[in-house]
């Protein structure tokens, strides 16, 4: 099974998108200060002013699975996280969240515990919950279904950019351990978990060690903005090359977002332990294994580049581990399995 | 007919919100200006900078009559406009938005036509598409529907800001006509059209002048910046003692929202003539007329407080009608029917 057969289609976003991006443009000035396919949008207010970056994020599917175990605090807590990790990768600390509710119909007990979730992981942050929207849109949503969007703004120094530039043959790749899914790849997920595998919520798959599939696929998207600011501290702004967010579009389509032309992030799939999770929905579902690394993050939620003499021992404190090297090439990504 | 049997709780949200008030409140710190409530969140990046305002919306479910007409251009175009408008109320000129958008099918044609309004728009308003998410659900919405949301910021000078403190008895309401609905009441809209009056969207009842549905129900939501932009030029910043945007929650809901304590504005309703879409909802839906201003804007889509003394001849040159006045009273808002 691939991705598309679960009616998720990653290439038809990137036509349309390709297909309205003079549009897109045509509304930029000298204030816009990244392109498209940009973690997150740089923007300078006025010259000399820190950069805002900004971010909008939804948590996909994963809705589906907060509505089947009834739990919706950790939804909310996903999205900023995700968010948070967005305008990170810019080298952006965040500011402040927004956030949209919808819902075909409007439950208090469930907006409650979203927004519950939004503050907790905004707290955990220390980025305001500025402001939001609730909606009941019935004949849109189903009476059970709700969707969550949520926007963020953080800032950085001009100077303090991180967008790949500083990338050089020889930098190793260090990735940072994921919680999970996080907030991709739900649509797949499902399909395996409740059709394929004949699943419900409850149930303990030996696969999962014990879990049950919700508290598996609800595990909170992790925020590295902790980390990051550790290695910061340690080694200051400038020993980070880059950072590539391991969201929709796996290694194969997020890496490639920051390398310079002429590079390759040659990523080692054999050095880390693929969580059982992900083996489960490679086996039940069939998924090619070059397919798995384009959906999912197979462990591994956050990439950084880091040049080639970085104290290994400071980035194992972080909980980093060494997943493959910056080498000549065509490709921007070499997904080694 | 009230808004509530179309399926749409206005006090449920409300409701929530007071639940988690306390949640929300707790991820801000002396950086975070405005309170619950405000059109647009108010936030300080560091002492003597100007304000960032924020300001997070959707546009309901007007989204069913863009996918019954096939046509979807004007959502963009109506949400970056509302967005605008929650801003320019606090006194704030945007710098950037931001867009989410939805669908369980993603057809790369709509996404185009959307994501071009939302340029368009953008282009109008000076403001900088600066980024956005496309997400593909399945299984939370139909193959057909789509949900939009967006994020707007802008920003303004601290001592420019608009909160509606500096309203006095004594000044005059004055309201900007709208185009239509704008972005509320689409729900109870809906059932009026297509369920009690059984229409198609191409039909041109005569109520509507010759217009056909989908054109009436579609109508851009007008952005106010370049009329609040003459104002403030012939006027100056401090001439305007407040504006409410009239969005979901009408009259009744909007104009409390920035009314001081002890005042109270009077709107006299038979000021200014009613567009015919609002008798045909109010006539074929059986709403009351209390009702009707609660939920939709009656034609009028932004209200100003200014001095008593403010020239008159400027305001009608803008388009803006007197609309009545702000009296002494504790109810905020009096609509005179």
């Amino acid at each position: 099974m691939k991705y598309a057969d679960s009616g998720v289609d990653i290439d038809a976003a990137q036509k349309a998108l390709a297909g309205a991006k003079d549009a897109v443009r045509s509304t930029w000035d000298e204030r816009v200060r990244s392109d498209l396919g940009a973690f997150g949008g740089l923007y300078r207010p006025a010259p000399g002013e820190p950069l805002l970056v900004a971010s909008v994020d939804g948590v996909g599917t994963k809705v589906k699975i907060a509505a089947m175990a009834g739990r919706y605090d950790t939804v909310g807590q996903d999205l900023v996280n995700h968010c948070v990790n967005d305008i990170l990768v810019q080298g952006a600390e965040p500011l402040f969240f927004l956030d949209y509710f919808a819902a075909g119909k409007l439950r208090d007990d469930v907006l409650e515990q979203v927004l519950t979730g939004f503050a907790r992981a905004c707290r955990e942050n220390g980025c305001a919950l500025l402001g939001g929207e609730t909606a009941e849109m019935p004949g849109v949503y189903g009476d059970e279904d709700f969707d969550l969007a949520g926007c963020i703004v953080g800032r950085v120094e001009e100077a303090h950019v991180i967008d790949g530039s500083a990338i050089v043959a020889g930098d190793r790749l260090w990735g940072l351990p994921s919680t999970g899914l996080h907030t991709n790849g739900y649509s797949l997920a499902r399909r395996v978990f409740f059709e394929v595998a004949g699943c419900a919520v409850d149930d303990r798959p030996d696969a999962l060690g014990g879990e049950t599939v919700a508290d598996a696929l609800l595990a909170v998207h992790r925020s590295y903005l902790s980390e990051i600011r550790q290695l910061w501290s340690a080694l200051g702004r400038d020993a980070i090359h880059g950072l590539a967010h391991i969201t929709g579009g796996g290694f194969t389509d997020n890496i490639p977002r920051i390398v310079p032309d002429g590079l390759c992030a040659r990523v080692e799939t054999a050095s880390w332990s693929v969580p059982p999770l992900f083996g489960f929905l490679q086996d039940k579902g069939e998924v090619p294994a070059e397919e798995m690394y384009r959906v999912f993050n197979m462990g591994i939620g956050l990439v950084a580049v880091l040049p080639a003499d970085t104290d290994p021992g400071l980035l194992a404190r972080s909980g980093a581990l060494p997943i493959g090297e910056i080498v000549a090439g065509e490709d921007k990504v070499d997904v080694v399995l």
